[in-house]
């Protein structure tokens, strides 16, 4: 029995999100269909995390374990012979029994697209929020430098989730202007509550609509009240980015 | 009745591509059949060009004769209600009787995006071609200015062409790196003949496998002869990126 670490992409817009759920298609139960197909095994991936229905991951990482014979590096094409085009493994290697894709991770990058258009664009819409036309990208900016930090991200957090403990940690926070209307929030942190980045990103869009102060962000944070932050920005503009494991 | 220039951006994935044919869903019909919709006029619009099956456009232009009362800039609006999400109207405005979205053309601007990879990514398949790892960019960049200037393109035309005069000017000609294997070839000229865009992108492609020297593209262009030029880059990788009328 080896312990397999693999990389994978995919493109969210036609599933119901990372997790196995009965009666929807998930990018783990077609990857662990793939898996059961390329190696005659019954298998249970275990992801650095969830993503939501129409949410694409750049890199997301899991681990599962294999009785294969086949070389650990070799895996991934072995597996993508029973994918779909929308969900490719880019590398696999073993690695130790104590690693664990969700527990091992030190910290996330998500990057998350939008643009401003009173019409939906056809070569955008598959991975970038479409928003409000009288959106300042310099007032947004100025939201930004409030998120850093370790904070109780409860206010950020969408209702239904059951997790215990609130606080996080985010290392990075940047909000990039491609020109052509379309910018880019890249967040990287120790971890992400549910809802959390679409929340951030849908605050800081509300500072660009003048909508939320810059300086209220603080506030909001300590209010720990999910009603006090911005709507939760659309799923298809979210991105997993990267994974990382020793920094 | 008044003459209308419109832009249209469409992802031509599911596309037989710009022109209308029988049997094969095209971007004019999509277009001619929401006009008909909007404003139960029959009309025929004529575009700056056509695009092959699969080719998308950021701002593709054309023209047409409409008899509405609707005021020529709120036009795009109501037909885009008829488009489906893939192709979509920027704008509209009425024109001179004497424009021609096809023959008043001052110039074109193509992108051609490809990425370095054994895998075919997910997040990339649909608007990038994917190509062999070992691409060396320095070379391929050595051979974009041996297309700049006036020449008689033959040896970059598809054979089924029925085009008399093959001379075109190439106007800019650019082979940026985006880092992460990821390329983009940018042709400006006054006009390209068929396939023209998509040869002179495999043909660079294989200056960067090293199978045709830089130096050579002169003496390929010279040789007026379509088999000595390298492939037809795949069309998934393809825009319209602009039409100029004013220069």
């Amino acid at each position: 029995m080896k312990r397999i670490k693999a990389v994978v992409q995919y493109k969210g817009t036609n599933y119901s999100g990372w997790q196995k759920q009965k009666n929807a298609n998930s990018i783990q139960a077609e990857i662990e269909n793939a898996i059961f197909l390329a190696l005659n095994e019954k298998v249970e991936i275990v992801g650095s995390g969830r993503t939501d229905a129409g949410v694409h991951a750049m890199a997301q990482v899991f681990h599962f374990d294999t009785n294969t014979r086949i070389s650990a590096t070799k895996l991934y094409a072995v597996i993508n012979k029973f994918l779909p085009t929308d969900i490719k493994i880019l590398s696999s290697e073993e690695v130790d029994n104590n690693f664990n894709a969700r527990f091992s991770a030190k910290q996330k990058t998500y990057n998350y697209y939008f643009y401003c258009s009173e019409i939906e664009l056809p070569l955008f819409k598959d991975w970038s929020a479409k928003i409000r036309t009288d959106f300042d990208f310099d007032k947004a900016l100025l939201a930004c430098k409030y998120f850093l930090g370790k904070h109780d991200f409860s206010a950020f957090c969408s209702a239904n989730s059951q997790t215990e403990n609130m606080e996080r940690e985010i290392y990075k926070i940047s909000l990039q202007n491609f020109g052509n209307n379309l910018f880019c929030l890249s967040v990287t942190g120790n971890g992400f509550l549910y809802n959390m980045v679409r929340i951030i990103a849908g605050t800081i869009i509300e500072v660009g609509y003048g909508k939320i102060s810059p300086e209220s962000i603080n506030k909001i944070i300590l209010s720990k009240n999910r009603k006090n932050a911005g709507r939760t920005a659309q799923a298809c503009g979210l991105f997993l980015k990267n994974v990382d494991y020793n920094v």
